[in-house]
C-alpha cells in the first residue's frame, strides 16, 4: 500500500501533498503502468486522512494523465512512457527506426552506419586518450568557433582530400549542421530569400521557414538547379548540394557551377550555402571540386558534417565562411559559447590528426561499395530488369530506380511495406507537387544488411506491376 | 630551401600552383611564424622556374597576409594564429581571460570552475563506463529532446531539489541555452517583443537581437522588473532571472512573481522565460521556489544549464516547456536532431542518478560560500570599510559595493586595473544609460584563489579614492 508521512508537506494542503507524491512515485516509475492504486477508502484509511482528501488528489491525477479509471474496477497508472513516444513521434528517430526495424525485413529509407565499424572502438580509444593526456585543456572554454586544433586539423583534410584552401581562421565547428544553418541565418538575416533545391531534403526548408526565413523552392533539370527558375525569384540565398544531390543524385557540371557563381556576383547580397553532405562517398574517380574552391568572389558557405561520416550520434559539423563573413561573425555573433564540448573537440581532433578519420572514410566507401555493388548485382539479374532503370552516379548511399508500371507511388510504397520492405519514392520529395517525376524510388542502401540485398529486392519487386 | 614538384599541378599556372603549395606549408605550420622564405632568385633558381613566377606567387601571399615583406632583407612567414586570436578577440573567451590572468593579480569579472575540483575525475570515470557498459546505445540517435534516461533525471532533481513538478516529457536538452533560445523563439515567433532586465546579461540581448527579434529593455525596481514599465511596452514575452539577478542579485519576492504571473495571463500570446542560471548556489535557508512552480497557467517557460553548474566546456542544458509549447516544438520542431552526443548525455545521466551531481553541488555551494566568507571578511576588517556598502542576498557567485566616493566609474575600473585587479562596475550591464546606477562595483569572486583574496582586496581599495 503507498505510504507517505505528511510531516514534511510544508505549506502543500493534505490533497496536494499526497497528489505530488504518488505522481513523483509514478513519474520515477515507483509505480508502474497499468498498476493498480488503492480505492479511496482504503488508502485514506490507510494514511489516516479523509477519503474526499484522497478523491482530491486522484481527481486532479486523473485530470493531468498520470492515472486513468476503469468504470467499477478503480484507478490504475497511465502509461506516461507510451504517452511520451506518441506526443514525440517525430522526434524520436532512434526510437521510431528501431520500431520500423522489427517490422521491416529491409528499410530502404534510413540512413545507418554499418554495425561492428570498427569506428567506435577507435573513438573510445582516443576519448580516454584526450581525457588523461591533458585533462587540464578540457577544462578551458573553447573559442566560439572552435578549438584551434580542430580547425586546422579541419582544413588540412579539406586541403588534402577536397583541394580546398581554406584557413582555419575561416571555419566556425557547431554542434551539427541544423545549428549552423539557424547561425548563417543570423549571419545574412532572416528578412532573406532562402532558395532550396525541389526535391530537396525537406528539413532545410523547414529550418528557414522555423526561423521566420522566406523559402521558395527551385526546379531542378538535369544540371541541377534551373539558373533561369532562380532568376525569376528575389532569392538572394541558395542552399544547394552540387556533389551530390538529395535524392536525385545529380552532379552539378561546372559549366553549371560557373552560371551559379555568376548569379551569385550579381548582388552583394548573394550568397550560395554549399552542402557538401556525402562528398566522402564517391565510388569512382577524383572527388568533384567543391563550388568553394572555384569561387574566387567570395561567395560561397561551405558546410559539411561528422555526424553522416562517423556517427550521428556524434554531433559535429563545421562551416567555411568567406572573410568577409568571417569577419561578421566575430564581430556579431563571436559571443556564443561553442556549442560542442571540448572533450570532442579535442577526440576529434586526435581523430583526424592521427590519420583515422581517413581510413575510416576508406573502408566506409569500400563498405557502400560493396553494397552498391550487390543490391545492383540482384536488381540486374532480376527477371524483370527489362521493366525497371537504374539511375546512379557513382556516388552517395543511395540511387534512384526507375519503375515502368501503372501503379501510383502511394501503390508502390504501399505493396512495398506489405511485402516488408520500407521504401520511398522520389515523388516524396517534391515541393511542388504538379513538377514531380512518377515512377522513381529512392534506394538507400546503407542501413541494410549485405545478406538480406538478394531477399530484400526479391520482395521489393514483387509489388512494383 | 623550400622544395614542390609541379608535376601534379593540374591546370593551375605554375605561380598559382606555387602560392598554393606556400600558403599550406603556412596553414599547417611546416613553415613556422617569422621564418625567412628564400630569395625569390634563389626559389626561383631552385625550384628551375622564372623569378617572376616566384614574385607572383610571393605578391599574392603579401597581399593575403600570410607573408610580410622587410625592406632590404626578404620575406617573412606571418603570424596567422596571432592574426586569429586578433580578428577573433570576442570570441576566444577562453584564450582571452586567460591571457587577462597572466596580466592581472586578481580576475573579479570571469566566471569558473575551481581548480582540483574532482568533478573532472568523476565525469571521465563516467564516461568511460559509459562507453564500455553498453556502447551500442551510444549509437542509437537520440530522440530530438534529448535521451529519456536524461530527461528522467533531470525531472528527478527538479522535484527533489527544486520542488518542481515536471514530467520528462515536458524537457528539451540542447547545446547551451544560447542554443535554447534560439529554439524558443522558433516556438514563440520572431514577430514577438522580448522584454528582457536592465541592467542584465548582454548576451541575452544581443541573441534576441542576433535572431532579428525585437528587443525592449525594461528597468528594475527594488523587486525586480517593474510591471509598471513592462505594461509600457508591447512585449509579449518576458525574458527574466527571478532567482538571483545577474548583476544586482535581486531575489524577486513571491508578490512580483504574482504580479508578473498576472501580467503573462491577460493574453494567450504571452510567455515567461525564467532563467535559473545559478539557483544551485543559495547558501542561506531554502532556495527560493521558482516561478514555474507557482505558475498554474503554463505560462513559464523554465531554463537552466549544466555548464554554469559542471564546467563550462559541458555544453549541456535544458528547458522546462508548458505542455502547449511542448505539442508545438514536438509538431514543428521535432524534426531537429538533439544538439548533445549521445556518449555525453548518457554521461550526465549517469552523473545526476548515481548522486555524483547532488554531492558536486553541495561541495561547490561549500566552497563558494568559503570564498565569500573570505571576502567579506577582508573587506569589513579593512580601514576604509565604512567608506563601502555589501549588497548581497546569500545567494550566487557574486555581489555588489558600493563606493562612497567622487571618482566616476570608469576611473574606478581603470585603477583597479593599473592595481592588477580586473572588475566591472553595475553601470557597464545598463542599456538606458540614464538610469544606472554610479559606484557600485560587481565582485565575481568565483575565480580567484582563497589566498589571493586579502591582497587583491587590499589592492582593489587602493584604488577606491
Amino acid at each position: 500500500m503507498l505510504t507517505y508521512s505528511f510531516e514534511d508537506r510544508g505549506k502543500l494542503s493534505l490533497y496536494e501533498y499526497l497528489y505530488k507524491q504518488i505522481k513523483n512515485d509514478i513519474v520515477s516509475f515507483r509505480l508502474s503502468p497499468d498498476e493498480k492504486l488503492p480505492s479511496k477508502r482504503e488508502l485514506a484509511k490507510h494514511l489516516n486522512i479523509s477519503t474526499i482528501t484522497v478523491e482530491n488528489a486522484y481527481a486532479q491525477l486523473v485530470a493531468e494523465g498520470y492515472i486513468y479509471s476503469k468504470p467499477k474496477s478503480g484507478f490504475y497508472v497511465a502509461h506516461i512512457t507510451s504517452a511520451n513516444n506518441k506526443n514525440s513521434q517525430h522526434t524520436e528517430a532512434g526510437q521510431k527506426s528501431a520500431d520500423i526495424k522489427n517490422e521491416f525485413y529491409a528499410d530502404f529509407v534510413k540512413n545507418s552506419t554499418p554495425k561492428g565499424a570498427s569506428f567506435f572502438n577507435i573513438w573510445t580509444k582516443l576519448m580516454r586518450e584526450t581525457m588523461s593526456d591533458n585533462p587540464d585543456k578540457l577544462m578551458v572554454n573553447s573559442p566560439s568557433v572552435g578549438i584551434y586544433e580542430l580547425r586546422m586539423e579541419i582544413a588540412k583534410y579539406l586541403f588534402e582530400f577536397r583541394g580546398m584552401n581554406v584557413l582555419p581562421e575561416q571555419i566556425v565547428v557547431g554542434a551539427g549542421t541544423e545549428y549552423l544553418y539557424g547561425i548563417i541565418m543570423q549571419l545574412l538575416g532572416h528578412d532573406k530569400i532562402y532558395a532550396v533545391e525541389d526535391p530537396g531534403y525537406s528539413k532545410i526548408a523547414k529550418i528557414y521557414k522555423a526561423n521566420s526565413a522566406k523559402c521558395v523552392h527551385i526546379p531542378l533539370d538535369k544540371d541541377g538547379i534551373s539558373v533561369d527558375a532562380l532568376n525569376e525569384t528575389q532569392a538572394e540565398v541558395l542552399h544547394i548540394s552540387p556533389s551530390h544531390h538529395f535524392p536525385t543524385g545529380i552532379v552539378t557540371p561546372v559549366s553549371r557551377r560557373y552560371e551559379l557563381l555568376s548569379w551569385a556576383s550579381k548582388s552583394a547580397y548573394r550568397y550560395i550555402i554549399e552542402d557538401d553532405y556525402d562528398s566522402e562517398f564517391r565510388f569512382v574517380g577524383k572527388p568533384i571540386p567543391s563550388l568553394q574552391s572555384i569561387d574566387v568572389l567570395d561567395k560561397v558557405i561551405y558546410i559539411n558534417t561528422f555526424s553522416k561520416s562517423l556517427a550521428s550520434t556524434i554531433r559535429i559539423s563545421y562551416m567555411v565562411l568567406p572573410k568577409k563573413l568571417m569577419d561578421v561573425y566575430n564581430r556579431e555573433l563571436g559571443f556564443y559559447a561553442c556549442t560542442v564540448s571540448t572533450f570532442e573537440q579535442y577526440t576529434l581532433a586526435s581523430f583526424i590528426g592521427k590519420g583515422y578519420f581517413e581510413k575510416h572514410i576508406s573502408r566506409m566507401r569500400n563498405h557502400y561499395r560493396n553494397q552498391r555493388d550487390l543490391i545492383m548485382d540482384c536488381i540486374k539479374k532480376h527477371p524483370c530488369y527489362n521493366r525497371v532503370r537504374i539511375a546512379e552516379e557513382d556516388s552517395g548511399l543511395h540511387f534512384l530506380l526507375h519503375v515502368d508500371t501503372t501503379l501510383t507511388d502511394e501503390e508502390l510504397v504501399y505493396n512495398a511495406a506489405k511485402n516488408g520492405i520500407n521504401i520511398s519514392s522520389l515523388s516524396q520529395y517534391y515541393h511542388e507537387k504538379k513538377e514531380m517525376i512518377s515512377h522513381t524510388l529512392l534506394i538507400n542502401y546503407s542501413g541494410v544488411d549485405g545478406d538480406k540485398l538478394e531477399q530484400a529486392v526479391e520482395l521489393l519487386f514483387k509489388g512494383l506491376w
